[in-house]
């Protein structure tokens, strides 16, 4: 039986190219409204917030603008307001349903803010509707709890994003996206190897580094709320700041780069940190330097850095649902979760 | 036998008087530099960036002004630059002498940042040397690898640095802390009952809001660097947008909450789902309305929220060295780590 899981994760090129197609004539509207806007506020939760780290990258990497990545807690349980005059707000909920989402961006815009909905809630949703200018994906509908083409839409909807803020990037790597998808799709590596690696461990260490740190992220919480795995999602230099310790034959560590850029060296060396140190490292992405080093590796998109993460994560959704389902779990609908969460 | 946490643990009363004592005094230097800077920008890793989260939160609730936990690859890797002008930049680092600190620090500088160092290296410290401003903390040298007296320190100056920027809170109920420290070392709590709760497990969830969320961080951090424990430093909202699903018998969670303050009520209602799901929730502070929820229960300071973090990371340190002992471990020297982290 296909999971709907792994129905969606094949659902992801077209996807891609129904966002793209429907979001890339609109960065002229992005460029007007963001034009006055010195910095980013990002505001989301789960997923979400680990689309928002990709786009906080790629647009202090690339547009040169400050971001932060907002607390709700914040607008919501402590009711302060702040100065956020020259400061654009960027609210992503796939739902766009989330209340604590919804509120918080109507709180940014009540303090000063320009702002905009990522959503694939479609421009009726109350987070569209309440935002100065809607990016809506067209994922379509997903059903299974952990979100797939939803995320990877939100990333293209982002990248959108920083071409309206001038980012210094080619607009036309864009166009290899679902492609480069479709091919992790058919081919993504050593999945097997991966699989049976994790099957028997309690915990995992993800780990990348810049633009690759959100896919880090991503895939941590796939296997957290899909498989129930201990899996502990760093960046490469947060790391090596304590927790290493934690990384033994017991706990293995998936480590992932776009197959070029300036983390790929950072990243090998870590991989090699790793087997040095008796664990096993799965290798994502990196190209052959990385596949090179690691115990296992799973392929990673023929793509610049900046699109990469939008193939990163393919591998890895695919890995989060092999794997739950060689554990017993049904992907589709973990333990303990709705499909729009709400938090307060 | 002691061993060098544990009495740097106790160390923290007369640390906490003296870095006060030492920085109270310079309230009006920060109010100078930082007088025409409309946001802030932490520069920090591990421990440091644990406390630069309680900065955040504090400044942001009681302050009103955007803050952004910086990324310091787009300095060190990224080499890009940001327009920074009207940013209050931040570095943090213990040693002052984290060559990346440093670094991303200076670049903030050369962007048009003004810049505070807040270290325990002193003020020939490279981070000292490079800042308009240096808080420089008093916690003497620490020996124990994972940082106890230089981080609760590092939260003191971070009080310092928001009455410089004019928070709204009572400057007095900074006097109250290093006794209140001194109150819960002697009187931790039934921290016996959460070491054996905690020694057969691989894995646990640490979860705070608002202001104690930098607390989770931390303590999350302390369990994996010195108990190897696959530690889950998760905000009480992101905990609910999937990674609840981790939470089971094998896995229990460590909720933090100060006595009092907005987000008291929504720890006592996760407690309350952790252990109806059949799962241990060992409480740290937050009163008797999370100790009686709790399946075992640390003690808390007795505190305004806005300086509780001083005082609720105490308990989770005394775990941290304890629960190491249990497993065999020397938490003075914990596997794969050195005291000056160096990361590029």
């Amino acid at each position: 039986m296909t999971t709907k899981m792994r129905s969606e994760i094949a659902e992801q090129p077209a996807a891609l190219r129904d966002t793209l197609d429907s979001l890339l004539p609109r960065v002229d509207e992005v460029r007007r409204l963001a034009g006055e806007t010195r910095q980013l506020l990002f505001v989301a939760r789960g997923t979400s917030d680990n689309a928002a780290v990709y786009g906080r990258y790629l647009i202090e990497a690339h547009a040169g603008r400050l971001c932060a990545l907002g607390a709700p807690s914040i607008a919501t349980t402590y009711r302060r307001r702040l100065d956020l005059d020259g400061v654009l707000a960027v609210g992503l909920s796939q739902s766009g349903r989330t209340e604590e989402i919804v509120e918080t961006l109507d709180w940014a815009k009540s303090c000063g803010a320009k702002t905009v909905a990522i959503t694939n809630g479609g421009p009726a949703s109350p987070l569209a509707e309440i935002a100065d200018l809607a990016l809506c994906t067209l994922a379509g509908e997903e059903k299974a709890v952990p979100a797939t083409k939803t995320y990877t839409t939100q990333l293209a909807a982002l990248a959108v994003l920083a071409l309206g803020l001038g980012a210094d990037v080619n607009a036309d790597d864009l166009q290899r996206v679902p492609d480069a998808v479709e091919k992790l799709i058919d081919d993504p590596g050593d999945l097997a190897a991966v699989v049976e690696g994790l099957a028997d461990k309690p915990g995992v260490v993800v780990s990348g580094r810049g633009l690759a740190f959100s896919t880090a992220l991503e895939l941590a919480l796939k296997l957290k709320e899909a498989c129930y795995l201990h899996a502990m999602g760093l960046s490469y230099a947060d790391l090596l700041h304590g927790p290493i310790a934690v990384v033994d034959e017991d706990t293995p560590a998936i480590l992932v780069a776009a197959g070029e850029g300036p983390t790929l060296p950072g990243t090998v060396a870590l991989a090699e940190r790793v087997t040095g140190a008796g664990a096993a490292a799965y290798g994502v992405g990196g190209g052959t330097a990385l596949a090179a080093v690691s115990t296992a590796a799973l392929n990673g998109p023929d793509l610049p850095e900046w699109v990469a993460p939008m193939g990163l994560i393919v591998p890895g959704q695919l890995l989060t649902e092999a794997l739950a389902r060689r554990l017993g779990i049904d992907p589709d609908a973990p333990r303990g979760l709705n499909k729009v969460t709400q938090t307060d």
